[in-house]
C-alpha cells in the first residue's frame, strides 16, 4: 500500500478533487490492480482535508466501480482495462462563425414582420401559461385539444373547412407532419405528384420516403391539370390558394376536376394552405378542403402567419387516415412545444389571432404595394412581377438577359441579399431567370432602398 | 337575367353576403350555366347597398371562378360541375371530454416540480429573446448554435463529455432524435438490442423502422452483459447510468466491455442519459460518452430536469454519424422552438441551469427520502423499493401475492393513481407485480397521504 499525496486547490469540491486524482491515477495504472488504498483516516490526514470527504471521495469510485470496500480490510483497486481516454480534457472551443457580409438589405422570404409582433399580449399569455399545472407535465400526443378547438373553429370561419379537434394533428412543421404523413400514405401510394416548380421542402421530405417523384407543370397562368391523366401516382401535393412560388390560385373548376380525380382513383390531395391569410386583392378563397373531406389531407402553419420559430404546424385528416394515422403514432410524443400550444389557444380564444391577422394582412398589404410600385418605378418593362396578389413575396422575371447566379451576385455586391428560384423548379425551367424577393420583416423605405440598390446592381 | 332578391344582415360584411348568397345560387343550379348575372349597379339597387359592395362580391367570384366579367356585356355564370358540399355548415362541436375520475393522488411519473420552477428568471429570459431580430425568422436546421455551444460545456463539465458544437442536433423529443437516428443506422444495423425491461418509448421508435429487437435482460444487480456475444446486431439502446426502468448503473467495467464490444463489431452505443442529473447518493456517474466518442451516440433532454413541455432534446454524434446524419437531414427544418432554444441558451450562459440542477437535487431527494421512508413505514417487509438512488420515481415489488393490475385499481378505488412496469418488459419478466411510482410533483404531504392511501388499498 502507497500513500497518495497530492495539491488540492480551492476551485471545486475537495471531495470531487480526491475523487478525480484517485481516478485518474487507477486509469494511468498508477495504483496497479488489487492494490490497497489507504484508509479513509489516512488519506484525509496526508492530505489535510475531512474524513468526510475522503469517506464520499471513496464512495464515488466504489460506485463506480473503480475500487472496491472489503469490510475491515479497507479498500481496494478493481481490475480495468486501459481505458479509451479522450485526447485532452480541455473544454470544448467555441464553434466558428463566419463574418457576417455587410448586408444592408436582405429580401429574406421566411421571416415575419417584427414592429407589429403583439409582443405585449403574447407575453402576458405566456406568462399565464406558465403558472398552470398541466404546463409541468407532458402534452397530448396528438396536440392539446384546446389548441385543437380553436384552429377547428379558425378553419371553420376563415377557410370554410368543417371538422373536428380529433380529426386535427398539431406538429412542429409542414416537413414535419409530411415525413410522418409518408410513414402512412406510401402504404397507398408508391409515387406522389408535386407541382413544378414547387416548394422544395415538401420534395424532399418526399425524397425522404422514397416516393417515385411525378411533377406537375404549373405557369404564371396555373397547373396543366390536362397532364394529370397521364401520371400514374394516386397522391398529389398542391399549393391550391397560393401557389408556391408562382403564387397563382386554383379556380373553382379546377378544384373540382382535381377533387374528382382523387376520387376516381381513390388518391389523396394533400392541400398546403401555408399562407392563404394574405391575400390583399380579394378574400382568401376556400380551401379544397371545404369542398371535401374525405380525399383532401390539409395542412396549416403558423410559421407565415405568426412566428416561425414557434414551430407549430398542424394538419386536418380525413376519417380514413386519421385512425391509422393514430394507431401509428400513438406511442410518440408531441414534438410541438406544449407551452407554445396553450398560449396559442388562448390568444385565438380572446379573438387575438384574428385581430392579429386583419392587423398583419393590411401591414403587409402596404409593405407589397411598395414594393411593387417601386419596382415599377425603377425598372419599368425591363422586369415583370409575378404574386403581387398575395403571399409575403414576389417573383420578379428579369428581362435583362442575365443568369440568376449573376443577379444574386450583382446584388450582393450592392449590399442586397436576393433569392434564388431554380431550387423549386425540377423540369419546367423558365426561359428568364427568376428572383425571389421576400419583403416581411423589411420597413418600405428598407424596401425602397433595397429596390433602388438592385437598379444600380443589374442595369 | 333574373334578377336576384334576398336580405341582408348585419352580422357579417355586406359584400361577404353578397357573396355567399350569389355563389349558394350558382352551386344549387338555381342560377344555370352561362346565365347572365344582374349588373352591378342593378343588384345594388336591389340590395340597397353600395355599387363598392356588388363590385367587391363579383371580383371576389371572379377570381375563384364561379362567374365571368365579359367586358361591357356583363357578368355570366361560369359552366361548373356540382360541387360535393359538406354535409351540413354548423360550426364543429367540441371535443367531448371524459370525466375526471376522483383522483386524490397521482403518483405520475412524466412531470417536473412546480413550486421551485425558476418562473421569474425563465419569463425574464424568454421576454427578453422576443425582442431579438432572430426570433422573427427560422432557425438552424440542428438547432441554435447558442444552446449547442452551452449544452457542449454543459456536458463536459457535469457528465465528462468532450464535443463540440457541430456535433450536436438539438430536437424536440429524445423518441424524434431517435426516429432520425433509426433512418441513418439501419444503414449500418438491421437489428437493435434494448434493455429488458427498457424504456417503452425507445422500443416504438426502433419498432418504426423495422429493426429486428435483440433483447438484453436487465435485472436490479444489472445488464447480463455475458449475454451480448450471443446477439447479431451492431447496434445497442442503453440507460448506464440509471436504467430505465430499474434504476440500476453500470460499473465502469461494464461500460468498457460494452465499449470494447462495439469497437470489435464496428457497432454503435445509443447511451440514453435521461436524468442522470438526479443522483442522491453520489455525484453523477461520467457517461458512456465520456470513455468513447467514436462509438457512442449521447442522448440528452431537459424534460425531465428542467419541464417536459419545452420540447428541447439533444445528442452528440460520433464524427463518423455527423456528416452523414447532416447530409440526410440539411434540408429540413429544425422541429425545436426557436424561442425556447434561445431563452434555455441564455438561461445556461446566466449560470442559473447549474443553479437549477442543484437546487433541485435537493428538493427531488428529500422527495425520493419522504417516498421511501414511508413506504417502509406503512408496508415494512411486505414490499421491497427498487432505484431509490436516483431519478425521480421508484419501483416497488408488491409481496402480497397480487397481480399489477389488481394494484393499480384497488389504489385508484381509494383515489391513488399508481403507474405499470409491465409495458417495460418484454420476456424478462419478473415474478411479482412491480409497481411505478413517480414523486417530481408531489409534495412530501402528499407523497404521504398517497403512501397511507396504498396502504389501506392494498391491505
Amino acid at each position: 500500500m502507497k500513500n497518495i499525496i497530492f495539491a488540492l486547490n480551492d476551485h471545486s469540491p475537495k471531495y470531487r478533487q480526491v475523487y478525480d486524482r484517485v481516478k485518474l491515477l487507477i486509469e494511468q495504472k498508477d495504483l496497479p490492480e488489487n492494490e490497497q488504498l489507504p484508509s479513509i483516516r489516512q488519506l484525509a490526514e496526508t492530505l489535510h482535508v475531512s474524513r468526510n470527504t475522503t469517506l464520499m471521495a471513496y464512495e464515488q469510485l466504489v460506485a463506480e466501480g473503480y475500487i472496491r470496500g472489503e469490510g475491515r480490510k479497507g479498500y481496494f483497486v478493481n481490475e480495468l482495462e486501459p481505458i479509451l481516454v479522450q485526447d485532452a480534457l480541455a473544454p470544448p472551443d467555441k464553434e466558428r462563425k463566419e463574418p457576417a457580409p455587410s448586408v444592408k438589405i436582405d429580401f429574406k422570404a421566411g421571416a415575419v414582420d417584427q414592429t407589429h409582433f403583439p409582443l405585449k399580449t403574447w407575453r402576458r399569455l405566456s406568462n399565464q401559461v406558465l403558472t398552470l399545472q398541466e404546463s409541468f407535465q407532458y402534452g397530448e400526443p396528438f396536440g392539446e385539444v384546446c389548441l385543437r378547438e380553436q384552429i377547428a373553429v379558425y378553419l371553420f370561419q376563415s377557410r370554410g373547412v368543417k371538422t373536428e379537434p380529433h380529426a386535427i394533428v398539431i406538429g412542429s412543421s409542414t416537413q414535419q407532419l409530411l415525413i410522418h404523413l409518408g410513414h402512412i400514405l406510401n402504404d397507398d401510394s408508391d409515387g406522389v405528384i408535386i407541382e413544378d416548380p414547387g416548394y422544395d421542402g415538401a420534395k424532399e421530405a418526399f425524397r425522404f420516403h422514397q416516393f417515385a417523384i411525378e411533377t406537375l407543370p404549373v405557369y404564371e397562368t396555373g397547373a396543366d391539370f390536362s397532364q394529370l391523366e397521364k401520371l400514374k401516382s394516386k397522391l398529389i401535393y398542391i399549393t391550391p390558394s397560393h401557389q408556391s412560388p408562382l403564387g397563382v390560385s386554383m379556380s373553382i373548376q379546377q378544384r373540382q376536376m382535381l377533387i374528382q380525380w382523387a376520387n376516381s382513383i381513390d388518391g389523396f390531395i394533400i392541400e398546403d394552405d401555408y399562407d392563404s391569410e394574405f391575400r390583399y386583392t380579394q378574400q382568401p378563397f376556400p380551401a379544397l378542403a371545404s369542398i371535401d373531406s374525405a380525399r383532401v389531407i390539409y395542412l396549416g402553419n403558423f410559421s407565415k402567419s405568426f412566428l416561425p420559430g414557434i414551430r407549430l404546424s398542424y394538419m386536418v385528416l380525413p376519417q380514413s387516415v386519421v385512425d391509422r394515422y393514430k394507431n401509428r403514432f400513438l406511442q410518440f410524443e408531441s414534438t410541438a412545444s406544449l407551452q407554445n400550444q396553450l398560449t396559442m389557444a388562448r390568444f385565438m380564444e380572446a379573438g387575438e389571432w384574428n385581430r392579429h391577422i386583419k392587423r398583419m394582412r393590411l401591414v403587409y398589404k402596404r409593405k407589397m404595394q411598395c414594393l411593387v410600385s417601386e419596382l415599377r418605378k425603377q425598372f419599368k418593362e425591363s422586369l415583370s412581377i409575378i404574386g403581387e396578389q398575395s403571399g409575403l413575396y414576389v417573383l420578379v422575371k428579369v428581362h435583362l438577359n442575365r443568369s440568376e447566379e449573376w443577379l444574386i451576385e450583382r446584388a450582393e455586391m450592392d449590399g442586397v441579399h436576393v433569392y434564388p428560384t431554380s431550387i423549386y423548379f425540377i423540369k419546367n425551367h423558365p426561359a428568364e431567370a427568376v428572383i425571389k424577393l421576400g419583403f416581411s420583416n423589411l420597413s418600405c423605405e428598407e424596401i425602397q432602398e433595397g429596390v433602388k440598390l438592385l437598379k444600380k446592381a443589374w442595369t
